[in-house]
């Protein structure tokens, strides 16, 4: 099985080589731009890490990781607007519509997002590109509930903003391994956990979210909680999990 | 075979009852605000009525209709944001973002076309949704062109922005009625010339694209010309094309 630093190597190279629309056009300038952006590329890591502990291939499951490392960059893209999150940086770079303007950057998201569906069609089956559908429907209606200015459980908020995204990077690696539907349900509780670990340890690292709301040491206990539900999920699982292991690990050591 | 009317009246009722993903909860109302906005649903009528013209079953193709009309009304919602067209109204109303504000708009963009994806995804083989998908990027590509402030060739231009998703109404139909892709060549021929005939009527009604760069009369002459290679791509059909013919004939009556 490839470590993680080999497999976020696989991610670099495919999505360094990948061909995007021809007629996008000059749009991919932006398009690469935010796609290269220096991510941790945490989900497409646990989409392949997942597909090679169920027995696939890592080479199957890689244009489903990119697509959603896709589905990522698009939501970033939007969420950095003015409109919305109104970031001028990320990742020590200026955000896509500081550096190609507001216009640029929107249709940039869109075409990421087009991109990232053209990627998971190119399975011959529909279900990864089903499950990137729903997890984007999530992932907006997350987003939405954040910038909406009501008072949403942060549960809720977290469970579809960031969590839906997760679990679809450990469903689309057991679809690209041919792991039966039926055989999905520990695997995708493992995701759903995994997802809410990365949050709770973004918020101690942004002073964010939890970290606003319950304080840092509280939020330390819950991280610290949510980094034993995880490992407890990858013991039920009926598969060589040591890579999420150590997926699992990088998560716990960015705990400030 | 049912006419346009009666066509439309089934993309109406179909989009009426659309449920929505769940999770992207009270953003659904810009969503169907967006898509309820009183359009002609030329793109999902030409895609019923291509279906039922090559044999296949109006209720099989609804999905795939509704999925077309998503998309067109998720470029409409982005298109018409304050970065991009600025346009305050549309048929008569307040576009998405002057009613609901622009971050609404852009996440009720990106939510459409997402659903769009999951309607197309609900049909076992996944042809409509490549189908989609490209056309999408086509789209995108297409309205770059023409904010990017160069001087595009007003046919590419016209052929990625508006044509590509008028093909794919047409392929989409197909596909629906599952005539053998080796066989969808003349119709695509047709869909493509549908699709400059639309652009070239609406541009004599907006007084913009071909009516600013050629004048009025060149533009009617125009017109007349595309109806007429719309027509005989109608006759190479092997196919009764009548309401195909009734479709286009619906597009020359807008001539002003």
């Amino acid at each position: 099985m490839l470590t993680p630093d080999e497999l976020r190597a696989r991610v670099e190279k495919y999505l360094d080589g990948l061909e995007l629309a021809r007629e996008v056009g000059a749009l991919d300038e932006a398009m690469r731009y935010a796609l290269a952006g220096g991510g941790k590329r945490i989900r497409p890591l646990l989409c392949l890490a997942t597909a090679e502990a169920a027995g696939g291939d890592v080479e199957v499951a890689l244009p489903a990781a990119a697509a959603l490392e896709l589905v990522h960059s698009f939501s970033l893209v939007h969420d950095d607007l003015p409109a919305l999150d109104d970031d001028e940086e990320r990742r020590g770079r200026p955000t896509a519509h500081v550096r190609f303007g507001e216009a640029h950057a929107i249709l940039a998201g869109d075409a990421l997002l087009a991109e990232a569906f053209s990627l998971a069609l190119r399975y011959p089956g529909n279900e990864i590109a089903r499950e990137l559908a729903r997890a984007t429907s999530g992932m907006i209606g997350g987003q939405f509930l954040d910038v909406d200015g009501g008072s949403p459980e942060r549960a809720e908020l977290n469970r579809l903003k960031t969590g839906r995204l997760f679990e679809a990077s450990v469903a689309c690696g057991l679809f690209a391994a041919h792991l039966p539907a039926d055989e999905h349900e520990p695997w995708r509780a493992f995701g759903a956990d995994y997802g809410f670990l990365y949050q709770v340890v973004d918020d101690l690292l942004d002073r964010d979210g939890y970290a606003e709301e319950l304080g840092e040491e509280r939020t330390r206990a819950l991280a610290a909680q949510a980094e034993d539900a995880t490992r407890a999920r990858l013991l039920e699982l009926p598969a060589d999990a040591s890579v999420l292991q150590e997926l699992v690990e990088e998560v716990s050591a960015r705990v400030p």
